[in-house]
């Protein structure tokens, strides 16, 4: 199932849908309830075309990984890391599919990164690496943003990846797929920029999962970033990114003056 | 005002309440609404020592500052930093007063690390240091549990300060008081071990607010760390950590086993 969240022109209060149909003749089914409780279909269907697409869940907190690939982490300069790289971005980072998000005044080398996004469906702590995939929901679409001069002049990464607007998800979260070997392309206005696979990664969604878990909680619609493959760069004023998984979708991103 | 989040033994549906008197005769009096939307008192008091203590807010984030005070920096062997140090701790790192903390597997080296928490009380982004005053509720005590090992060994301090029960918090939020000039000391089973003014921040409460708002903004609720005074040390099973920070009050935590 593709589970988003959103609005209409008609009511303004978020709710879950179940995307059925491709392209033109997607419709977009109420879910009442939410993913995390046992949504049932309503069978009340929009046109998919005519809603307002929201980040897929509402993550408490957005829990990432750096450096899980090699070769990212080789063109930044930095080792493989020995030991996972942690960091959290908050609630206030997260803004959903096609959304603006204006470049920020504290930095001059804005970057994207596009990542594979592991949505959590139920409350758990010390997850071993075999059952992490009982408590994921599915996957979806991230995109790191990283102001890459604050990242590396303050040492902890809390603003250089926490700011506003820095943690678009989206399109929709796919709960039918196995995420261990997609392709994972970015693209700059309309030119490629990353081209890699969840295959390249160094710790696995599970081993991803697991770690996190290890230290702290994690609650239904959380989400665990899983680092991104080579190809990141700077963005501008204007710039249109995307960010493509096999088997899930696309999540734009404008940046804006 | 002095503001709680607690539980009754009638009625276990947390509110927030205001404190009244002191000592054996203090008394806790309802209020209808949150602090955020102009809580009312209702004139419904319990015995302050018949309720039990919650967190006093719910964050949705707590962004604490590293290293904020210069002779702690030296007790650990760095120096003192040029670019304010900002890490994050989820929601669910947050306890109330007097929680059992169980010790971490994760680590053999826990310490303690008494601090005063600002409360945001108005959503606010970019503020001014003039301006700061004007989105603070008010002001809390806080431990910074620290996995110290953990912190040093995974260079991304997430999962070092980040894990469940690492952000005691309480036991209330004093509204009106000057944050400038306050005396902090923990003691450890009785004995002190920080004694400690905020006068002695590298950064006040308002440089504090301000540096993180640049990148973040802050919900109502959410709640700003300014770092700890020298003095910090391990903690042991069965130990208990006393906070206390003039004019506001003391905040306890028990490490179980």
């Amino acid at each position: 199932m593709r589970i988003v969240r959103y609005t209409t022109p008609d009511n303004s209060t978020p709710a879950y849908g179940a995307v059925e149909g491709e392209g033109d003749a997607a419709t977009v089914d109420r879910l009442e309830g939410t993913p995390f409780d046992g949504a049932r279909r309503t069978g009340e269907r929009t046109p998919l075309a005519e809603v307002t697409l929201l980040a897929p869940v509402e993550p408490s907190k957005v829990v990432a990984l750096g450096r899980n690939y090699a070769e990212h982490a080789k063109e930044l300069g930095n080792e493989v890391p020995a030991i996972p790289i942690v960091f959290l971005k908050p609630s206030t980072a997260v803004v959903g599919p096609d959304a603006d998000v204006p470049y920020p005044a504290l930095t001059s080398d804005l970057h994207y990164e596009g990542e594979l996004a592991v949505v959590i469906g139920k409350r758990c702590v010390a997850v071993a690496e075999e059952d992490v995939t009982g408590v994921v929901l599915g996957y979806t679409v991230a995109n790191d943003l990283t102001m890459r001069d604050i990242q590396k002049s303050e040492g902890q990464w809390t603003r250089g990846k926490g700011f506003d607007g820095s943690c678009p998800l989206g399109p929709w979260v796919e709960t039918e797929i196995d995420p261990s070997a997609l392709s994972l392309k970015s693209t700059v206005n309309g030119e490629l920029r990353q081209d890699g696979t969840t295959a390249d990664m160094l710790r696995d969604v599970a081993a991803c999962v697991s770690w996190v878990s290890q230290a702290m909680t994690l609650l239904p619609g959380d989400v665990v970033l899983t680092g991104t493959p080579a190809g990141v760069g700077s963005l501008q004023r204007g710039d249109e990114i995307a960010v493509t998984i096999e088997g899930i979708g696309t999540l734009s991103t404008r940046i804006t003056g």
